[in-house]
């Protein structure tokens, strides 16, 4: 997407180093981070500088590529350095289930060769921006003339390595002129959807709000939602499905007030050895994230401010898990399926 | 309740002067504003200084006083006077019950005399500190020994004279030693969880945690919530009610996952004249709340910083109405009774 008149992707790779989009600055400073090696990818991973299901999941792949080709393939230690590497990139983020599938792809080439990780790495970025465009052009089916549509966090193009999911079908009605709104969940405790959803909305001229987000309920009690659009992390083989903490409530208000509910992610999000959501490993972040709050103060400058009462203690769970019976549908680069074991399977089946 | 060893009340009157603990400054500073008009408490009302249904219904009433009191019962002027005072006072805040009642019963009384202003609105603020004591014991026989407990907002005693509505109960319960624990919601966009509840708790010494609002359907579904109590601003006759933002959401995942779900109030937030909770005006407040935040920065300062993307607006609804049939009880003075227009008619009637 263009940022300043630039195409820019949310991360690339170029003569061994990997560059990220800094999230943690948005939207009030835009800058790019430079990541040398395997290490600092890893780093930009772990700090959220990159987040989000498919930006994670081609910052990862880079990273191994990176991994694979600092040592020549002919060095006696290629493959313990290569499988270190891995282990050190999987333990960075535990729930987004691109990041694994990336991981695995991209260390299973470089088994062959650092060339063969490359390659991999880059046509892994190129299919989750091309997987992105899909959804948006089948999601925008879905999408009425006029509707006021709720998104939770960010799933944006910055998400993603383009496009993005659960914002790739607004940005697809928008450009055919469907006149739509949409709500945006600030998203506590990190406000992706307050920075970022706001930030991409605004960049594309898209009427948009930002919500507290504990005013979804109240405004899907007035009639004020028609159709509610969230990203995923990982996708359970029967359809349970994690997203970032407070989709589970926004589903459960959704299904109270019969409002269409649909998750938006590429297949490479399903993890089809997973049976069901419990089995999801959730992300438990520091309290301070709830704690502590980070944005501009009058004079411009970047502040971090404690919010809470100075001695007590927050507990932060990143993700949680909604089942499938609240999910209205799946919107896969593939086709819009039901959040059942049998469609799942099925889309899978092809890949 | 007691602060560094002395006993406070939220609110009290003296001199003719209104006293109010200043929430705005909590948790960072615990400073006395003092008001020496109605129409210095009117400010305090409209800008939070003093907040929560209790709390402002008791300031409401004093500032009536201050109304009579500031001119003689003989000037020709005085029941045009006090006229405009209380259309005043009832312009600052449009959702909380308690502040119609207390104005207009103190109203009534400074028609017969300044001195009976004075003596009603004092009983109000005594009675509103006695009522909320007693549902303290009378919701503590509803709490279980190693109970989770979470509430959502302040409805402590800084929102009330004293004691508090939802918070009595638990403060009964830790007395009691039943080794209670509660999850604090945060609440924004104002944080009155993060900021009043959590500082309420740690001075009382309850086990506690703040939590990001988008968790409290993740703990439901793990099982780390056996109970919800929340306050109220106003409850219809049919047992609709309204409160703090976010309440509405609470209400309908504890009703999903089967979690009793408390409103804890005295009689006095009971509007008999209101049929039901779609009748009850719902106060939208400065996006200001929702693009900024505030707190101290590392050198112990207040800040403002702004948290979202800069070119966007927000939306900001303050209170939201939550359905009778989503609450298990409603907790008053007088007794626990069913959120049905039956149960509220007959408590009424003894008023």
């Amino acid at each position: 997407m263009k940022v300043n008149n630039i195409d820019y992707r949310t991360v690339w790779y170029q003569d061994d180093k990997v560059y990220l989009i800094n999230q943690n600055l948005l939207p009030f400073e835009f800058k790019i981070f430079e990541a040398k090696t395997c290490n600092d990818t890893c780093f930009a991973i772990k700090t959220m500088i990159v987040r989000g299901a498919g930006a994670i999941g081609a910052a990862a792949g880079f990273a191994m590529a990176q991994a694979a080709q600092a040592l020549k393939k002919q060095d006696e230690n290629y493959i313990d350095y290569i499988t270190s590497a891995k282990n050190e990139i999987e333990r960075t983020r535990p729930t987004a289930q691109n990041l694994f599938m990336a991981v695995n792809k991209v260390f299973e080439a470089a088994l062959i060769s650092p060339q063969d990780a490359i390659r991999t790495a880059f046509a892994i970025a190129d299919k989750d921006a091309e997987d992105s465009r899909n959804i948006g052009i089948l999601g925008d089916t879905l999408i009425q003339k006029n509707w006021k549509i709720a998104t939770h966090c960010n799933a944006g193009w910055l998400a993603f390595v383009d496009h993005g999911t659960a914002l790739s079908p607004i940005y697809e009605a928008h450009k055919n002129n469907k006149n739509i709104f949409v709500w945006a969940d600030e998203t506590r405790p990190r406000g992706q959807g307050a920075r970022l959803t706001a930030w991409e909305l605004n960049a594309q001229n898209i009427p948009h709000k930002i919500i507290p987000d504990n005013a979804t309920a109240h405004l899907m009690s007035l009639k004020m939602i028609d159709m509610m659009i969230v990203g995923a992390d990982r996708i359970a083989r029967n359809g349970d499905t994690a997203n970032k903490i407070g989709t589970l409530e926004k589903a459960i208000c959704a299904y109270n007030y019969n409002i269409p509910f649909y998750v938006a992610a590429p297949t490479s999000t399903i993890d089809i050895n997973c049976d069901n959501g419990q089995k999801i490993p959730i992300e438990l972040r520091s309290e301070d994230e709830v704690l502590f709050q980070t944005g501009v103060n009058e004079q411009g400058k970047m502040e971090k401010i404690l919010v809470c009462s100075p001695d007590s203690h927050a507990y932060n769970p990143a993700f949680d898990v909604t089942p499938a019976k609240l999910i209205t549908g799946i919107i896969t680069e593939k086709g819009i399926i039901s959040a059942n074991e049998q469609d799942i399977v099925k889309i899978m089946r092809n890949n």
